[in-house]
Order: C-alpha cells, then sequence, then structure tokens
C-alpha cells in the first residue's frame, strides 16, 4: 500500500511573486489610502500589479478590462519568463492584430486582491511587523476585487471602460463592475459564469477548503517560513484535483485518457493502490505544478471570494441588481460545461433583458467543458472581435 | 482564518465491524482453502459476512442475489441496530409483499470481500501475526469479489441465481457474475453502473485517495492502534464529500441548499473562511457520518476495484466479454446521473443486443443523480417487480 513516492520538489512553501522577484511586465499601483473591505475590515497598505497592452487614445475611449479567474493573474498575454512562470492565460487572443486587437485597444489586466503574482494577498507583508499575512488576511469578496481595480483605472486616467471582459471567477468581476460603476461600463463580455455561485459550486469549493486545511504542512496557514520541500502542496494539489476535473469533461477524459495506465506500467505488473491510471497522472502533474506558481492562502482566500459571489447581495435580489447595468452585453457560454451549466449564463442574458439591457447569447461548442473558454480561442476569440467593434461603432 | 473547530468524535480509529460487536443479522462463511487473487496475491483466510430474506425453495430455483455499491454491506434490508449503524441500503424494496417480495425469493446480500462490515477486508487480523492487515491488505478486483460469492453460493446451495441484481459497484458486480458464471445467472439488473470504469470516474477516484494519504492519522494505511479520536477521519470524511457531489446533482443541490447560511449565521455577522454554507454543513456531516461505521482502508481498496472495473481486461475487449452473457437483462440507468452517465447504461444494453442476449433498457426519470437508484424506490422497485416476475415466467 505504501508504494508511492511523491516527485523531488525543492521550492519554497509558496509559489507567490515576491518583491525580490524580477518584475517581468508587472507594474504596480500603491494606494495612497487604506481600503475597506465588504467583510468589515481594513487593509492598510494595498499594492496591486497590472499588465497593460497598446496605447490609451486621446479621449480614453479605448480601455479593455480583462478580468482574470482563480488562479490566474495580471499575465493574460505574453511568454513565460523570469517574471511570469507561464505564458499569457490568453495568449492568442490578445495582441497585435488578433482578437483583442492591441492595436486598436488599450488593455488592461490587474492580479486580484487576495492574489499572489504582486498584488496585495496573504503573502504579502503585514505592515503592523513585515511578516506575511498568512492566517490574518481577511476574507475578501468579488466586490472588494473591483473597487480595488476601479483605483488602478483611476490612476491609469481609464474613467469609462469601452469593454469589460473575463471568463469564470473573471465574468463574476465583470457583472459586480456593470452593478457597482454602471457609468463606467461601456459593454461587458461575461463568459461562463453565474450571478451567485451555487450548491454544486460552493460543494466543490468547501472540499477543496477541507483538503488544504487538513495538510499539515499548511500550519493553520502560517507556512511562510517553512523550508523548502516543506510546503502545503499537498492540499492545494489536492484542491487543484478536485477543480480541474470540474473544469474539463467526461468526454474529453475518456478520448485523452481512457483507461491507460501512466509510466509505461500495465496491470500485468501486478495490481498495486498507488500504480496510477494515465488521468491521475494528469492530475497530479496539474496539482504539483499549481504548488510552483501559487500560493495556497490566496486559493484559499479566492475560492471563498468566489463562493460569496451573488450579484444580489444586499441590493433587493438578482432583478435589481441586474437591472443597474447600464452596458450592452455579450453572455457567452459553453455547451460542455459541468461547473458553470449554460443555463446559469442564459438567467444572466434573460436579467439582463429583463432588466431593459441589450444583450446577446451566444454558446461555445466545445467539448472541453469550463476550460474551454481558455482553450477554444478561435470561437471565443471571434466572438469578441466582433462585438468590440460593433459596441465601438 | 483558524475559527473551525472540527466536531467532538470520540469514536474509535475505524468504523469496521469487528467479531467483538453484535452480528445482528449477519451470519459468516469462512473458506476452507486459501482464496487466489487476480492481483497474484493469496488471502489464506476468508470469511464473508453475508444475509438472507426468505426461503430457499426446494429446487433452489428462487435465489436473488443483491450486489452492494461502495459503502454498503450485506444490510440490504432491517432496521439499525446494535449489529448495524443504519438501516438498510434498500429498506422499502426488500421485504414481504415489497418489490423484492422475501415471500416468493430466496434474496442473498454478501459484504464484500475487501469491506468492513464483517468480511475479510484491511481491519481484519493477518494469520500470520494477528494484527490488522493495514497496509498489508492486497489490492482487490470485482472479479475477486464475485468468484468468492461464488462460495457462498456454493455454501448456500445456490447453483443458479434467479437473477443478481445490484446498482453502481453492485451493477459491475452483476456483469462479472454473468460473465465469470454464465451457467449460474438466469437474470441480470445491473443499475447505473458501466462496462469499465471511465477516466473521470478514475479522476474522483484518485482525489479521494489522495486527500487519505495526506491525512497524517492514516499513517500509511496502519492506524488500527491509535486511541480514540486519532483515526484518519480528515482523509476518509474528505473523499467521502467528493463522491457525495458526484452521487447527487446540481438542481438537487440548488432546491435543496442554495446559498444558505449553516447554524443559524449570516453574512452580516461578517465574513469567515470558515462560515460555512448549508451544503458544506451537509457535506461535512456526511463525511463525518461514514466514519462512524466505514473503514478508510475499505474505503481505499473498494475504491480501486472499481477504478480497475473493466468486463474486457484479458478477455479480448468488451464485445467478446459482455457477449460470454447468456442472461436476460434489465438494464436501469437515471436521467440525472452525472457519475455513471446513462450512455453507460445504454452501452451495456447494445453491447449485450450485440451479443445476442435478451435486454431491455428502462431510464429513471429522477433529480436525485447517481444515487436515485437508493432513493426513487417507487420508480426502481416497479421496473424490478414486473422483470423478476416475468423472467420467473
Amino acid at each position: 500500500m505504501n508504494g508511492y513516492v511523491p516527485p523531488a520538489r525543492p521550492h519554497p512553501a509558496t509559489g507567490a511573486w515576491m518583491p525580490s522577484h524580477p518584475a517581468g511586465s508587472r507594474q504596480f499601483f500603491s494606494f495612497d489610502r487604506p481600503f475597506a473591505l465588504e467583510g468589515g475590515a481594513t487593509l492598510r497598505d494595498v499594492t496591486l500589479a497590472y499588465e497593460t497592452w497598446g496605447t490609451l487614445n486621446a479621449d480614453a475611449s479605448n480601455a479593455v478590462l480583462l478580468c482574470h479567474a482563480w488562479t490566474g493573474d495580471s499575465h493574460a498575454a505574453g511568454s513565460a519568463d523570469a517574471g511570469h512562470s507561464a505564458p499569457g492565460w490568453w495568449e492568442g487572443a490578445v495582441g497585435s492584430g488578433l482578437a483583442i486587437d492591441t492595436d486598436r485597444w488599450f488593455v488592461v489586466c490587474v492580479n486580484v486582491l487576495g492574489g499572489c503574482q504582486g498584488s496585495t494577498g496573504p503573502s504579502s507583508l503585514h505592515p503592523d511587523d513585515g511578516k506575511p499575512y498568512g492566517s490574518r488576511f481577511p476574507v475578501i469578496t468579488i466586490r472588494d476585487m473591483v473597487r480595488a481595480q476601479s483605483r488602478v483605472a483611476d490612476h491609469l486616467g481609464v474613467r469609462r471602460w469601452h469593454a469589460v471582459v473575463g471568463g469564470s471567477m473573471g465574468g463574476m468581476q465583470v457583472l459586480e463592475w456593470a452593478i457597482t460603476f454602471p457609468d463606467r461600463v461601456g459593454s461587458i463580455v461575461p463568459i461562463a459564469t453565474c450571478t451567485q455561485a451555487s450548491a454544486q459550486q460552493i460543494a466543490w469549493g468547501a472540499i477543496g477548503r477541507r483538503a488544504i486545511r487538513m495538510d499539515p504542512k499548511w500550519r493553520g496557514g502560517d507556512y511562510y517560513d517553512a523550508g523548502p520541500d516543506d510546503g502545503p502542496w499537498e492540499g492545494l494539489a489536492t484542491a487543484r484535483m478536485v477543480a480541474q476535473v470540474t473544469f474539463r469533461s467526461d468526454n474529453v477524459f475518456t478520448d485523452r485518457f481512457g483507461r491507460e495506465i501512466a509510466d509505461g506500467a500495465t496491470l500485468h505488473d501486478g495490481l498495486d493502490l498507488w500504480q496510477r491510471f494515465e488521468v491521475e497522472r494528469y492530475l497530479d502533474y496539474h496539482g504539483d505544478k499549481l504548488v510552483r506558481r501559487f500560493d495556497t492562502n490566496s486559493y484559499l482566500i479566492i475560492g471563498k471570494a468566489m463562493d460569496l459571489h451573488d450579484v444580489g447581495r444586499a441590493r433587493g435580489g438578482l432583478l435589481p441588481a441586474m437591472a443597474r447595468i447600464d452596458a450592452q452585453a455579450l453572455v457567452m457560454g459553453i455547451s460542455s460545461d459541468i461547473l458553470y451549466p449554460t443555463y446559469q449564463q442564459r438567467q444572466i442574458h434573460d436579467l439582463l433583458l429583463s432588466g431593459g439591457t441589450k444583450s446577446d447569447y451566444v454558446e461555445i461548442e466545445s467539448p472541453h467543458g469550463h476550460d474551454a473558454f481558455l482553450i477554444d480561442l478561435d470561437q471565443v476569440g471571434q466572438h469578441l472581435r466582433t462585438f468590440l467593434d460593433r459596441v465601438g461603432a
């Protein structure tokens, strides 16, 4: 039963970007005043990392905001390099001549508050003692993320976004932007997202929380001074595996992995509890990969923000909240999405129409599940390009 | 971040039934010879616990075998009592005058090999040293379970089952029974099951394995001498939570839990990482409940057997394997099953027809997901009753 040997991982306890690391294409904006959170706490020192592509025009009318998903960051486009452990999450969709054409649009992406790639989050230093926040970092909401981003918009001279675009948690931010700041958002593209997290979505999040809490190396959230090879990787990797399955689809898993055994072994070598199927190796790989570029507490804090997502909270419910939106919308769903099923995007579309907002709904036909918004860039990009052109006319 | 307090659980390290516990309605059959496993190992001492209802008729033609699912056991019908921590898993479907009418049928249910409710499994004592097998227990397969059950059939004087019936892992056994012993099975009712575990099903299993392995109280599988409150509950409960979500459905979770906060709290009390949604409390409850009646190593061993399930293995593939079946079939699928989608049961039905076997396919219309075979007893029972009558004529 004990045949499993974890891979060697001489890595620090967190995959967070640290001020001692190369900045890459990040820029930083530090708030000049404290930031009050929806939950009641106040963060005294807030810095947000962001990246921009293209040039803001004279009347500041060509700005497009991209909002990233759970484990994304400000690096929406560009290579992996010393400052960025992975290529941009929408690389191929954002750039000169691409769907979001940076020759035309001034594109901005901000690492969310609570994140770990340069923005203030649990791995940042607490102003009281210069040690990482760790367990002291407060719970934040999608609304907090969006209100914080609005200060970056002010700093950049963007009074009103031509469009705010994002998938999954990015789409939650898109809705909150348009509801919180109706006069600052010209159009929206919420993709594979929802007006409020469903019970099943919360359930998946709860499992990840429990897995991380179980990892003794998580140390109640205060693990930052743990030595190499002593971080809360098992907990984070297990939580990530749950997400990874819900991000894809039954059919794609069957096509890609079937019942293959990993590492060239066969069942003729004898049956072993830890002999891995190929799909198991794939999940281990993705779990282990995430721990190298992410922070476990950020995963918890951002996941909780998603579970708390409910645009109707303290606004009299969904319809009054959605009726505040004054931005033409393109709503996208993905045919095979099991995590954010298309009924959720059709609900967004219907609520927008009920509130008197112009909205189109399109469905990405893809076998790839929720992650199709990161994979099927041809379809997603084509819809985006057409929409950005049209609402700009 | 540290607000969570686990519930008090003064329980032993395993929820396994032990010989010192009341037998309840269990009977036991101990093999008089060693039992060779498909994986190559041999178990020297094997005992299987089973229960029976009704009376075997003179020509032994009225015997029905029920095969249980992952965390089930031989207690298919009957109350909870000192010997059985839960009522029968098909209570309401098995009994005098019920769908599986014990006035007419001699009904048998055997706790599977590798289980923890009286049959030999990881919590049993190793003949070498009289200590629990723990990490020494070998991997077993669904075929091992079925070949072991055949010895109980011999012992009971059942040469040929009128019907073999089961859902989920029970349905895997149903198929293996009919393929391994075509002349001993008159008819089969595989419910919400598959010919081979899919990549996605294996993926869910892999997450549970990793969660259990992470629990320091699992101790590599050798936790049986741990004191009260020191068992591998967190790992087992987390694994169970994964299963519990896949056993149900998005719609039912939404209807039942929505976004309610547990324990009477509201978000106005402030935002806390560990403040639970109602669905989270429900999953914690079910996870914590399972640890009181199950053994963590049995959960691993049985889960691995399901992942290894492939009726085509070493038989030239699915079609030749299924063509060995010489038993009239009623195949049941569940409309909302996300874990064993109905395409899997239609495949069973199609393969049976291709192999020249008489088969009917029916779909249970239910919002309850995979677990509907344990919940929607009216529909399941009606189909069963009709089928058992018909094939008996």
